[in-house]
């Protein structure tokens, strides 16, 4: 008998009428003959609608009572879905974070996964019984409170608890029906892939492809979870294949880009003439560390003089708050002056066969000079080259890569 | 160092603005010297909104899943009220029921409080921290399940926290300023009353009286926990006085009478023509006992030729149910013919001053005769008397016990 993890996200929970839905998908794996774990997520806009009453309580506010508001939107859920297969016939119970129990460090917020007890669900098994899982929830042992994985964790949750339980494979149901080679909103010649590797997966997920949480995928890749991403919309009875998220040897007809990625939330920073000596990066880059400001992109110019420009990109969110540290910091720093720009995108090309073809990302930067674009900075790694653009030129750029690596659909 | 059991209802904690005016309540009291536990409900609304979705997912549930459904509601409000209570600088954190733990049964839905482990809150008030816990629910052992308390449970939790917590008083706020004399929408006469004494209380919340749940009052009757009812809407810095439940002994001025209660909530049955023989009543009532309906009046006419006409009470919310299980029964018990009605109120006199006092229900009965209102049915006990009348005469019937007795304002 074979084991596994279904996950249905908020829009596929949003509604009781839809949870009757999702009770189906669940009944067919069920008499296919799998054991079965469901992990949920709140009904879409509960969560929303909790963290606006935390805010409204208190700007800021300790977040472990914000965990223990937020937590209630999965209970409710799986409640919910227990009951809802109860009624047409299959043995279901509820489990909170706490209850299995998912334990966490005390990250409260963001928690991170360290275990997972399966016993009582693999009990529950034994039994006939499927686990439904509030998702996102866990607990600090220690101090007995509850505790979120932040924003997406019950994608987390779901392939954590694959691989506690020995699942042989986690499939994540959402509102779309597979991982595409970019947005089919931008490119409509975007296809959808059959497979994809962990890690090409982890890079679109953390270029800006929403479709799955990123530290989902770290785990996935960790533990070998295959990981199949497909539509909670289809027929119960009959529905259509998705994107599976697996080992790299498992797929035969790899192509050197698989995906292309694009995200608009990035802003630039340039620091002018700055002085090129040792410690300087440090001291630009310290302060904003442990302000938990993530840096992205780094460039420098070739000194002269002894003097350099510095470009980063920052998420965002965080422009406004990292302008005002280095403001603050430009004497110790020494710098001549700052400027920076929100409109700006990231856009990059992923595949795993870049590792053994060379000449890849140039061929990207010559295709997207023809165009006329200009690239600001640029990054690379062994499997995905990311360039910053301006933002008006977001679709334009997608669409080249897209065409240029031979990835719309014939 | 005295200590204090603060309970708000769901309309004191519909909003967050009004969580906020809660937290001033509390910090009143802490600024006073008390060591405080605040229990709340879930926000008016929320209770309601859960159990539908409940009976959307399935019309008969698994009352454990329904549990931990309906729970999640004062999840939310002790979370959001511990984070309004740190705002304005009062060190606060919150408690779920099974984090106390708060130890029921395992009657899902209507679950009974066994056991409350204070050492968890006592710890936090010598941190000088007030404890926000979720009324309504617990948590059974055995099976580490949530349990609820069934509805108004939270004046239950509140008063079983004070017990366990050895709480000087247990203060029950809510959306009247105390207990009156009897409805002041009936009677615009009606007097708040300073004190009343456990045993009345329990009468009047049994007999119709909506401030206190039943099951609170006999827990603060059996543990004599001082519990005083009062407005959740007053200026927290000047509160006004409510109405403090306590021990007969502690109520100087006692009157005979202390106050009117009244119920439309019930419907009459008539069997006429009853074999008048050993074991027939419980033919009669055992199948209703069964079905879980709850008789409350019953009268049986002087036998004739061995037969008698029986009439009694049940819940409105029963009558249908009641009716076809009697006619189900009919052969069996026996019987010629049952009647019903709907429209039928029963209006009760309570007052411990009854035991001392005769002929105080006859001087009733005679006044509501001079109104021409005709009496259906009786019922007394030690400290009460109860009478069914028709629905249509229940404010007249009220407003003349009320004058009767004395109980109009001055």
């Amino acid at each position: 008998m074979s084991r596994l993890v279904m996950k249905f996200g908020g829009t596929s929970v949003a509604t009781v009428e839809r949870i009757h839905n999702v009770a189906r998908h669940v009944k067919r794996e069920v008499e296919a003959g799998h054991q079965v774990a469901v992990v949920v997520s709140a009904m879409s806009g509960k969560t929303n609608e909790l963290v606006a009453w935390c805010k409204e309580a208190a700007p800021l506010h300790d977040m472990r009572e914000y965990d223990a508001v937020v937590a209630s939107g999965e209970q409710v859920t799986a409640g919910l879905l227990a009951i809802a297969l109860q009624k047409i016939g299959i043995s279901a119970r509820s489990w909170q974070g706490w209850q299995i129990p998912v334990l966490t460090d005390d990250a409260h917020g963001a928690a991170r996964i360290q275990d997972i007890e399966a016993k009582g669900i693999l009990g529950g098994f034994t039994r006939g019984e499927v686990a439904v899982v509030a998702g996102f929830q866990g607990i600090h042992a220690p101090t007995g409170r509850i505790t979120t994985l932040g924003r997406g964790g019950s994608d987390t949750s779901a392939v954590a608890l694959a691989a506690a339980i020995g699942a042989d494979r986690c499939d994540i149901y959402t509102d779309v029906d597979g991982v595409y080679t970019t947005d089919p909103r931008v490119v409509p010649k975007a296809r959808r892939m059959e497979k994809v590797a962990f890690e090409e997966m982890l890079e679109m997920a953390s270029l800006g492809a929403k479709v799955l949480q990123v530290r989902s995928v770290e785990v996935a890749l960790v533990h070998d979870v295959p990981t199949y991403v497909r539509s909670s919309f289809d027929d119960p009875e009959n529905p259509r294949s998705g994107t599976l998220i697996c080992k790299e040897e498992d797929i035969l007809e790899a192509q050197v880009v698989t995906g292309i990625a694009f995200s608009r939330d990035e802003a630039q920073i340039t620091l002018r003439r700055v002085a090129d000596k040792p410690g300087v990066a440090a001291a630009v880059f310290m302060p904003l560390a442990e302000a938990g400001i993530n840096v992205d992109m780094i460039v420098q110019t070739v000194s002269e003089d002894n003097m350099t420009d510095m470009t980063f990109t920052v998420g965002a969110a965080d422009y406004d708050r990292a302008r005002a540290l280095l403001e603050q910091g430009k004497n110790g720093v020494g710098f001549a002056s700052i400027s920076g720009a929100r409109d700006v995108a990231k856009v990059s090309a992923i595949g795993v066969g870049m590792r053994s073809h060379a000449g890849v990302a140039a061929q990207g930067f010559r295709a997207l000079a023809d165009k006329g674009i200009n690239i600001r900075a640029i990054t690379t790694s062994e499997i995905k080259f990311s360039v910053l653009i301006d933002a008006a030129y977001t679709e334009l750029a997608v669409r080249t890569l897209h065409t240029l690596y031979g990835l719309d659909a014939g």
